[in-house]
C-alpha cells in the first residue's frame, strides 16, 4: 500500500479545541491504518497533539497559527493570508508534500486557494461535490453545493462531465445517469438555466442524461448524479438538514423516540466530507461544525480520494 | 358574520377521486360554520356530491369537466381551456360569485389564469406564499414558492413588500422582520441576485429587513418573512418534504418511532394552502398530492383570507 499523507488545516471550523481535532485523528487512524496526517495549526494545538497519545509516526506539526475568515475577499486571502494554516496546507499538496487536503474552513477562501496555487482542468470552475444518501445502500453524487453561487448552462453541463468522472474513475459506475436538479420532473418546467444545462447533457453522447429530479426525491437514488448550481445545491442541502435537525434536537421522551426512528443510512456523520472538482489536485472540504467523528470521515475520504489519486485522473481523462 | 363563497377546482391535484373531495368538505365545513362552496368538476363528481351526506345548502355545482395539464404553455391555457374547472372557478372570482379559489392544480396554468383574468397589482409578478413553521407556537411567511422560476432583485423586493403586507393585514405584526434566503448569513455572501434585493430592501425605511436567512435555519422562526425567487423556494421546501417523508415513511417499528418523535408543530398538513400574493383576487394553491384533511385545510385558509378580503386590502395599500 502506497503511503499517503493527508495535509489538515487545524484552524478552519468553528471549533478550535485541540481536543477536537486529536479525537478526530484518533478516529481516522483507527479507521485507516496507512495513514498520515500533516497539521497545520497554532502552537495550543502542537502542544496538545504532542501530549496525546496519538502515534506520532504517522503525524507530523508544521506551526501555521493564523485562520482565514470565511467572508476574507478572494483578492485578501491571496495576500493577506500566505502563512494561513489553509494556505500552507494547499501548498503542501502542491509542492507534493501531501497528497490530499481536509479543511472545515469557508468555501470562498478554500476555492480561491485551491484555484490559484493547484489551477483550473480546462479552465472549468470548480465545484464541491457530495457523496448523499440515497435509500438503503444507495448514494447519489450531488454538486455544485456551493462552490459557484451562479452559474451558466456550460457550467452545469461540466459539473456533469466532473460527477460522471467521479462515478466512472471511483464508484466504478460505468454510464452513470445524470440528472438536474428541478422544480419539477416534467421536460418543459423549470428555468432557462436548467433547460439549457439539461439540452448540454443531452447533446453528448458520452455521458447518460435522465432529465431532472426534483429536490423531494433527492435521497431516493433516482440519479446517480445530481447536477445543480451552488446557490441551490447548497440550499436544498442546507433545509434538508435543518428538518433532520428539528428531528433529532427534540426535547425528552421525543428525542429518545426521534434516535429510534432514524434511518440507519441518514447519519449524517456517515457522508462528512465533499471533494473539491475540477482543480488538480485533492481537495476535500469539511463541514465547518462537523463532530470529531464527521472530520474523521472526512480525513479518511480524502485519503480515499489520493490513493486513487482521483483529481489527476479525472484531469487526464477530461484533457485527452 | 358575512357568507362567504369559495370557488374550488375538483379537477386539479394527483387524486380524482370524488371520496376525496366530499371529504374534504366534510371536514372544511366542520372546520368553519359559514363556509359555503361551489364545486367545479365532473358529472362524476356532481353524483357523488348529490348522494353524500354534506350539507347541501352550504354547496352549489358547476359542471365544467376539463381538466388543465400541469405542463400547458400559457397561450394553451388562455386558448383552449376556457371550459375547465380551473378557469370557471377564477372566473367565479371575477364575477363576484365566490371570493376566493382554491386549486390542487398545476401553478403555471393557475398563475397565467389569475393574472389573465384577475389582473396584477402595480405591475408585480405574483409569487406563490405559504406560512412555515417556526417552531412551537411561531410561523414564517416564505415566498416565493414557485410562481417565477426566475427572478430580478426588484421581483424579489416586490415579494418582500407583498409579504410585509400580509404580516401586518393579516397578522397583525407591525414592523415584520424580512429576511432574504442565502447560501450564507454574512453581508458579503451569495448570489448578485440576493444582494441587489437585500439592498433595495435596506433602502426602503417603511419596510424592516434583517438581512440572510441560511436555509437550515428556515424552520427556526428567525424571520417573520423570508423572500427568495421561486426556483430556489420549491427547492428548499421540497428538499425539507424530502427528508420529513423518509422519517415517516419507514417500514416496520421505525415507522411507529417517527410518529411519536414528530414535533406536533410540523405536521404537514397543518400547513396546507399558498396564496398566490400580487393578484387581485384571492387565489390559493393545494398541495397537488394534498390528503382530504389537507385539502380542507386550504379551503378554510381560503375562507380566512375571502374574510378579510385581503387581496383587495393589499392592492389598496400598496397603490395608495
Amino acid at each position: 500500500m502506497k503511503e499517503i499523507t493527508i495535509a489538515l488545516d487545524g484552524m478552519g471550523g468553528d471549533s478550535h479545541d485541540p481536543q477536537a481535532v486529536i479525537s478526530a485523528l484518533r478516529f481516522a487512524f483507527n479507521l485507516n491504518q496507512s495513514l498520515h496526517v500533516m497539521v497545520f495549526g497554532a502552537a495550543s494545538l502542537k502542544t496538545a497533539l504532542d501530549r496525546s497519545k496519538l502515534d506520532h509516526s504517522r503525524l507530523s506539526f508544521c506551526l501555521a497559527p493564523e485562520n482565514i475568515p470565511q467572508d476574507a475577499s478572494p483578492k485578501a486571502v491571496l495576500t493577506h493570508y500566505q502563512k494561513a494554516a489553509l494556505t500552507q496546507a494547499i501548498l503542501a499538496v502542491k509542492e507534493g508534500k501531501a497528497q490530499a487536503v481536509v479543511s472545515s474552513g469557508g468555501t470562498g477562501p478554500l476555492v480561491t486557494l485551491a484555484r490559484h496555487y493547484l489551477g483550473c482542468i480546462s479552465n472549468m470552475r470548480p465545484a464541491l461535490a457530495a457523496k448523499i444518501p440515497g435509500g438503503k445502500d444507495k448514494f447519489s453524487l450531488m454538486l455544485d453545493l456551493g462552490a459557484n453561487a451562479s452559474c451558466s448552462p456550460s457550467d452545469l453541463y461540466d459539473f456533469a462531465r466532473l460527477g460522471h468522472c467521479v462515478l466512472q474513475l471511483a464508484w466504478g459506475i460505468d454510464r452513470p445517469k445524470l440528472c438536474v436538479l428541478n422544480v419539477g420532473s416534467e421536460q418543459g418546467k423549470g428555468s432557462k438555466l436548467v433547460k439549457s444545462a439539461r439540452d448540454l447533457m443531452l447533446s453528448d453522447a458520452s455521458i447518460s442524461c435522465g432529465g431532472f429530479v426534483e429536490a423531494n426525491r433527492l435521497f431516493c437514488g433516482d440519479a446517480d448524479v445530481i447536477v445543480t448550481d451552488g446557490f441551490t445545491g447548497n440550499v436544498a442541502l442546507k433545509a434538508a438538514e435543518g428538518v433532520a435537525h428539528l428531528f433529532a434536537h427534540q426535547q425528552g421522551v421525543k428525542r429518545f423516540f426521534a434516535l429510534l426512528a432514524k434511518p440507519e443510512w441518514l447519519q449524517p456523520w456517515h457522508y462528512n466530507g465533499s471533494i473539491l472538482l475540477g482543480v488538480r489536485g485533492n481537495v476535500i472540504k469539511s463541514h465547518a461544525s462537523a463532530t470529531s467523528e464527521a472530520l474523521a470521515v472526512a480525513i479518511v475520504e480524502a485519503w480515499k480520494v489520493a490513493e486513487l489519486d482521483l483529481c489527476q485522473k479525472i484531469a487526464q481523462h477530461l484533457e485527452s
